[in-house]
């Protein structure tokens, strides 16, 4: 996949909904700049429940909205169901939500709705200090992250394989390497996991809606107990989280999600095993030769 | 259906071919003209036989077809199938066809290509001295045509129901109103004619590619002679052509063809009924009182 195809896929998703894709696509044509990176339909936590956004422009933490606002299912409810489960739902703590009504509109206010976005974005790009153009292919590649020293939450890193995450903390994996549990990390008290953050077959694993708090519950009831014991043993050592998700296109893709340890106080028999976030930003390492 | 829902259901139609999706959409929003309309896979006739292009800009008489080039079908044979035959398909005599490349390009060359085509659109629209900005409500208003005074082939005009069209020509017909036949037209030696242009029940009808010569055949052989005969009886009757086509929207609408004369020459019981086309404008009247 190259960037030209990730737009192309991206822009062909919301084929059903002819009004938001008129949006999405002119927003982006626009916008014309190719630094500056978007997702359709992103998934996103928000106070009220799982929500989707028309487009998300991560770089900027803005999202634009189209006509029916917040795509909430019946009654307000969570949209909770096995797709969902499984997808990159992002927590939009402090981002910016953008609205675009459609309904009822002629085609010249629409376009002009539009371009005050597109404005609205040009400036945010232009007061964002941090901003990091978008590169498509350095943004999978290890050795982008470890000249940068860190890996921080707000650069939104999403890696599609483990071993590209991995060998950004001093490991030389090869690209068909398989690991069981976390991959090593260059502090002894730390490690590299790759957790499935919602119920599977082997974990009931939840997590919060801001992603501060992590909740591993193993469901084979023989080994419950055992597994709460022996994680708390190893409560000092701190883990480094790309959380296993699908991506809005369909693929398996890690997130980042900050750096965990587990909170001795709150974990238990009854809740299980529970994580805080103890930091939004990790160092990287330079591969060990 | 407004401007609008007829831009969204148009870029809505290219949806599994992501790249021409792109193309298309970035084309007009870059063109970022509402006065230029747009059609996106348009059939069209060529020597070659019938091909779809990517994107048709009637005013400009221009095309724009994305990678493949011209989507023949196996071995360059004729795309003929019932879906494609009652389409509506224009004659490209004239037209011009731009081309633009994605296959194995970056999203930069491919943007720059656009921004070519883009260039070229611009131009093309300032150099055309007929040019009439594209109302999306106006033209399918008779009015429109009868304030103009003509129909011109090069106008693009096809309307979404008989009664618009026949009201062209001093009519007052009801938008309800059906008529076997052909409509009323001022000069009782005119008659306005709304034909399927391809085999249909009874009718095994055909027109030539340049769009010059219909020829028209009764399927019931008790009626075909009689037919024949009758017709060259009202040789002198010419017949103001709106035909019957499927839009690229899935709408019917009758497209101005042009003015037909029969022709007696070329017309034979072997052949079926003839007519040639003597005319691209037509007048129209007001409606009588």
């Amino acid at each position: 996949m190259n960037q030209l195809e990730y737009i192309a896929r991206q822009f062909s998703r919301a084929q059903k909904k002819a009004y938001e894709h008129y949006v999405v696509t002119r927003i982006w044509h626009q916008l014309d700049d190719t630094e500056i990176k978007f997702v359709t339909q992103q998934y996103v936590k928000r106070p009220e429940g799982i929500a989707l956004t028309d487009i998300y422009f991560p770089q900027l933490r803005v999202h634009v909205e189209i006509d029916e606002g917040h795509h909430f299912g019946k009654d307000g409810k969570r949209v909770i169901n096995d797709k969902v489960r499984e997808a990159d739902i992002i927590s939009a703590t402090g981002h910016i939500i953008q609205n675009i009504v459609v309904a009822g509109k002629s085609l010249n206010e629409v376009n002009e709705q539009v371009s005050n976005i597109v404005e609205y974005l040009k400036a945010a790009k232009l007061q964002n200090n941090d901003f990091k153009p978008w590169n498509f292919e350095a943004e999978q590649n290890p050795l982008t992250y470890i000249q940068r020293g860190y890996i921080d939450l707000q650069d939104d890193v999403a890696f599609r394989t483990m071993v590209n995450a991995a060998n950004c903390f001093g490991n030389n994996y090869k690209p068909n390497a398989i690991w069981r549990g976390g991959a090593r990390h260059p502090d002894p008290n730390k490690i590299i996991w790759f957790p499935k953050l919602y119920e599977n077959s082997e974990w009931n694993n939840s997590v919060s809606d801001d992603d501060q708090v992590i909740i591993e519950v193993c469901k084979d009831s023989n080994k419950r107990i055992t597994h709460i014991d022996k994680s708390k043993e190893k409560a000092e050592l701190k883990r480094v989280v790309f959380a296993r998700v699908i991506s809005p296109l369909g693929d398996v893709m890690y997130r980042f999600k900050g750096e965990y340890k587990l909170d001795l106080v709150e974990t238990s028999y009854d809740k299980g095993v529970v994580f805080k976030r103890i930091g939004t930003r990790v160092q990287t390492y330079p591969t060990k030769k």
